[in-house]
């Protein structure tokens, strides 16, 4: 019934639109239903077929209307799906709404005067087949096309600019550390690695499954790699992988991982905080961390960072990766699932360890 | 009897020695009993008067021999009484040998090429009236003799070049900054405040009693200061005393308070972590501190600190801060107590909040 009424207005709405002249098309979205505790659920969320938009911007506005293209699915979304404090940093994701997170778009109209019709931008949009875009500050227009461009969500997308800066930036590597990356096969450990040893650094990443785990060792030159679910002593692990102890620990994980790496750091060491992704499904109660006195005992540098703050590194960083990913001198491996039905799966798997780097979604095949 | 026995083993040693030309004279010494855990108690320490030392150095050795003057009391001593893992930083101390911790001597024999017999030097000595020190790589000489040789244990010294480092190093300090100092009134935290009013910051500090609140803001310029036993919730205090936020957080303390802190600090801000002396008494069950995802939200800076990083920066701290010493343009409080016998007690009230700004146990009157 409902469906047939929500045809009824569609068709109505369609017709007066096209009255005036203005095209009105379809446009799924995967909704936000209700802030979730725990593990998200495919059924937090709806694949929304009703919705529709009109291909034309408001008189007046300064804005962009895109096609989504690809949409990238990033851990960091789990933590707008609740609302907690964040110091005012992150806003939940607004109920009955598009989810929102980063993606590759093509410009269909704009009202902008940085933007023209046609180009493409990768940044942050919608989970939907087309969104107005009215904060256009943290775009970045995509100009080498020869590039795949599902890449302008991973390793050339937020996820490689945040490799890069926090790396490069917070890491402050040389040649000879010692370097260990927590979820190392996801969208920023996978990088993280390559350029660590990049810079002739010793690098071991832990992953959770044996199959990642040897692909860190075969195609992303990782020296060791390890199970962390197979270790029943993480402590034991890392001293196994680190008898001199640990220069920079990139840290995506949180907890437990942290708790034991920062007794295996080596004086003047550095931790570049990226995100903890154990902790996300909890946020009402974060695991305690107990060894912070181990920043005093050996002058640990602990530092957070969110990939705004590398925004004027981009241009240095295509300079950097685009001669490496043309001779595929670094690699990457992305999961594209096809069609936004499909991204409710996608995302949930991000958690429970199911799916295999970074994922992607593609929302239309044609440019 | 005892007592009898080693009376007559000295007198016959004091003879034996006299007679091959060596002066050999009582080491009255602080000695360290057995490893402890929580709170330390008077009865830990033994001051010991049979000791002799000859005031004569080995041939063939590269030392020095000095004569105690100031003993610095210093709240890191406690993770020395106990064995635990530092990571092979710290070494505990050792079992019925006289403590260590830094301290204001007079040399009286040197066969160090580097120190003459009359020099003045502060820097790692023992517990003890007369002691032979054979790394001599932390000591500093003392060139400003116009300065009270107390203050070498303190402004001037560790404590001094800690909080100088600390502050202007890890803190990157502005004007206009928001400042906030735990333990504000022990012998780091009053040098921060007034380093941080100095530059132009707005400074508040907590301690333990209504007393050193009141001089923190009356003596040391703190722009407010509280009472952290007073305030049932200390995320209402911080939010009281910085409505916008926290954008350096020096850490002394551990624990609570900064976990509270860390949810109200404001975006790119810095914490020091120079100590946590909440968790001294508690090495083998540090408390967790469940907040740091907010490093990431708000890509804080959290930097432990050892004041060894800081020694070449002692000229600079010494041009910096001779001319405020001597005008008084900055304010220090001691709490000087005389003789060995009293340092047991100076070093227990460090940890029951019982004691007053640096704590300083004068070994001998005269140079």
């Amino acid at each position: 019934m409902l469906t047939t009424a929500c045809s009824y207005i569609y068709k109505t709405y369609k017709k007066k639109m096209e009255r005036v002249g203005e095209q009105v098309i379809r446009n799924k979205q995967v909704i936000f239903k209700d802030y979730i505790s725990g593990l998200p659920k495919e059924s937090d969320f709806l694949v929304k077929n009703e919705n529709t938009t009109t291909l034309k911007l408001p008189e007046g506005s300064e804005a962009i209307l895109v096609k989504n293209l690809y949409l990238s699915v990033d851990p960091y979304m789990r933590l707008l799906m609740q609302k907690f404090n964040t110091g005012g940093i992150f806003t939940p994701y607004q109920l009955s709404s598009a989810l929102e997170g980063y993606g590759v778009s093509k410009i269909l109209e704009s009202t902008h005067p940085k933007y023209k019709k046609g180009e493409l931008v990768w940044g942050p949009t919608k989970w939907e087949e087309y969104s107005i875009l009215s904060n256009t500050q943290r775009l970045f227009k995509i100009e080498h096309t020869d590039i795949p461009l599902s890449l302008y969500t991973g390793i050339l997308g937020m996820p490689g600019l945040t490799a890069y800066g926090a790396f490069f930036k917070v890491c402050s590597p040389k040649k000879g550390d010692c370097v260990f990356v927590s979820s190392a096969f996801g969208a920023v450990g996978q990088l993280v690695g390559q350029f660590a040893k990049h810079m002739g650094c010793y690098v071991v990443g832990s992953a959770g499954c044996d199959q990642k785990v040897n692909m860190l060792k075969s195609k992303f030159g990782f020296d060791e790699a390890f199970n962390y679910k197979e270790e029943p002593d993480l402590d034991a692990a890392l001293k196994r992988y680190f008898p001199e102890g640990i220069d920079i620990y990139f840290e995506n994980v949180g907890g437990k991982m942290l708790d034991i790496v920062l007794l295996n750091m080596k004086f003047e060491g550095r931790i570049a905080v990226c995100g903890m992704v154990s902790q996300y499904n909890n946020v009402d109660n974060f695991e305690g961390v107990k060894n912070l006195m181990h920043l005093v005992f050996k002058a640990i540098r602990m530092e957070g960072l969110q990939v705004y703050q590398y925004y004027h590194l981009y241009p240095k960083m295509l300079e950097f990766m685009l001669p490496l990913v043309r001779q595929k001198k670094i690699n990457y491996v992305e999961e594209i699932v096809e069609g936004l039905e499909k991204a409710p799966t996608s995302l949930v798997g991000l958690f429970d360890g199911n799916n295999y780097g970074k994922q992607v979604i593609q929302v239309a095949r044609d440019l």
